[in-house]
């Protein structure tokens, strides 16, 4: 099993990068061969500072950096020896298994969607994000700002997915499926959610309990709440200031600790051929090691083909 | 000045109410008539209980209620004496001048729209709610969920209809108006907001400052955010969810204590031809009297004839 790992993506790349590897080598694990990314020099001076042994790690490098607040295309297509580039290259011919990065987001995306193709019969991938349960648990909100405009269908197929991420990788045996929506009776909504709605009752494949309010997201309700990108991006982004909040106001409370999106390390793209984990800006060597163990989680659990024989099923 | 306040509606009717009043008659208002609608043994009962003097106080006997979740238009038609339909048909036949009640918030919403109608030029009413931000000032949000699907044109004259609200009722001189968006950049968002923004940014009359995330609609970028009413909902519920976990948690903090979204009273529709005040089912005696403010000032500052002259201007 090969990861590749982009260490120049994140505010603290690659120093948190490296630790993040030291965390995930601290763990027992087998078999895992990392493929670092990115400034070949920094990052084998900081194996060595680190002392981490380099049997299971290779170094590739990089001599770009596509910036956060580069214009994805434009930076992917101009930049083709940054570490996102690379990544991806080293992902579409089968040198590496999973690709993470914490840089720039839309990069990740255009990359993902480009070079790794959808999966056979998805109409659009999606990405989604972690919200705390005040129980301690995680359910998973999925369109959080791929799709800002869809279709039925789209909210019908990122409920399948966001499912078998909440089955296989939360291990959640049966994952409720809510659609996230304006009132809690059948037939409330806008017309997505009204026609979303019939779909999700009628798909066999999912856990459907029926909708779910703002109120109810950071309850238990259920396991995957589903909406449009749109939506899901004003949720997660109005949850995060939460924590701003919280932490400006000196409140120290395990609950809303856990609104520190950071600790979550990364969110996968739902969809595509190939593992492809986005981080956190903001990344710190704890998110790094979590999105490896994801990512090692989701080929150990041939995620991917259990989607796609999800979808040929359908 | 005639006020029409359903005694009948919110889950503490009719004795909230019936403080609601009296607090409001413990401030110096003068020339205010208050027209008290439901059942009459009840409130004349609770009025002497009280000790609140009758010179300004008519009431208006209804002997039927339209409960909470009862469908709007079906029961509005069906109980014409209840004390929703009485309060619309004071309000359209103009013996009373604003409308309150924290009753069935579909019925009122119904009666607005069919007894009172919408002013000329205004394509859709529609309704607001405060969101606290952290500098102990409240900014209005708009829509919250009457209008679920929204065209562009809709969120430009909410845009108007906010700001009017927060400069004659809110105080704020010259407010600053912003589009709930997923991004800050200038074409940024789905279609309707890709759409909207270029009306905004043409609208003179109002102060546009351009795109706010949703980590923006806790803190003072805008007065005004304006969005289309599905995603207006569930912001707010999630919003309101907050103060309960704060609540469950025995976090006491001056700030969220202010995500007790009761405190604030009733929100208006706006764009209708006569003040309607729409309370929380759970409105305390504070929300009642915060309401009769409210439509106080609002006829005070012939909020309604404001909105009738920008939308002929227009």
């Amino acid at each position: 099993m090969n990861i590749a790992l982009d260490m120049m993506g994140g505010d603290f790349a690659p120093l948190e990068a490296i630790k993040g590897v030291e965390l995930f080598f601290s763990q027992p694990y087998q078999q895992v061969n990392l493929i670092l990314i990115g400034d070949e020099q920094k990052i084998n001076f900081l194996l060595s500072e680190y002392k981490i042994p380099n049997e299971n790690i290779k170094v590739v490098h990089a001599s770009q950096v596509i910036e956060m607040h580069e214009h994805p295309t434009k930076a992917l297509k101009e930049k083709q020896q940054s570490s996102i580039a690379i990544g991806f290259h080293l992902l579409a011919t089968g040198k590496a298994d999973a690709f993470i990065s914490a840089g720039n987001t839309g990069a990740m995306m255009v990359g993902a969607l480009f070079s790794i193709k959808t999966i056979e019969g998805i109409q659009r991938p999606t990405i989604g994000a972690y919200m705390p349960k005040e129980n301690g648990e995680l359910s998973l909100l999925v369109d959080v700002g791929l799709n800002s405009d869809c279709k039925p269908e789209n909210l019908n197929q990122f409920s399948v997915l966001g499912s078998l991420f909440a089955k296989h990788i939360l291990n959640i045996p049966e994952p409720k499926v809510a659609l996230v929506n304006l009132g809690e009776e059948e037939g409330k909504g806008n017309l997505l959610t009204q026609a979303a709605y019939i779909l999700l009752k009628e798909n066999n494949q999912i856990n459907f309990i029926g909708n779910a309010e703002g109120r109810d997201l950071l309850h238990s309700k259920a396991d995957v709440y589903v909406c449009d990108g749109f939506t899901g991006n004003v949720i997660l982004k109005f949850a995060e200031s939460i924590y701003d909040i919280i932490q400006n106001r000196k409140i120290d409370d395990e609950h809303f600790n856990r609104f520190n999106f950071e600790i979550y390390g990364g969110v996968p793209i739902l969809g595509v051929n190939k593992p492809v984990i986005i981080g956190h800006g903001i990344s710190h060597a704890n998110a790094f090691e979590s999105m490896l163990t994801i990512a090692k989680k989701m080929i150990d659990e041939k995620l991917i083909d259990k989607m796609k024989n999800s979808f040929k099923a359908s």
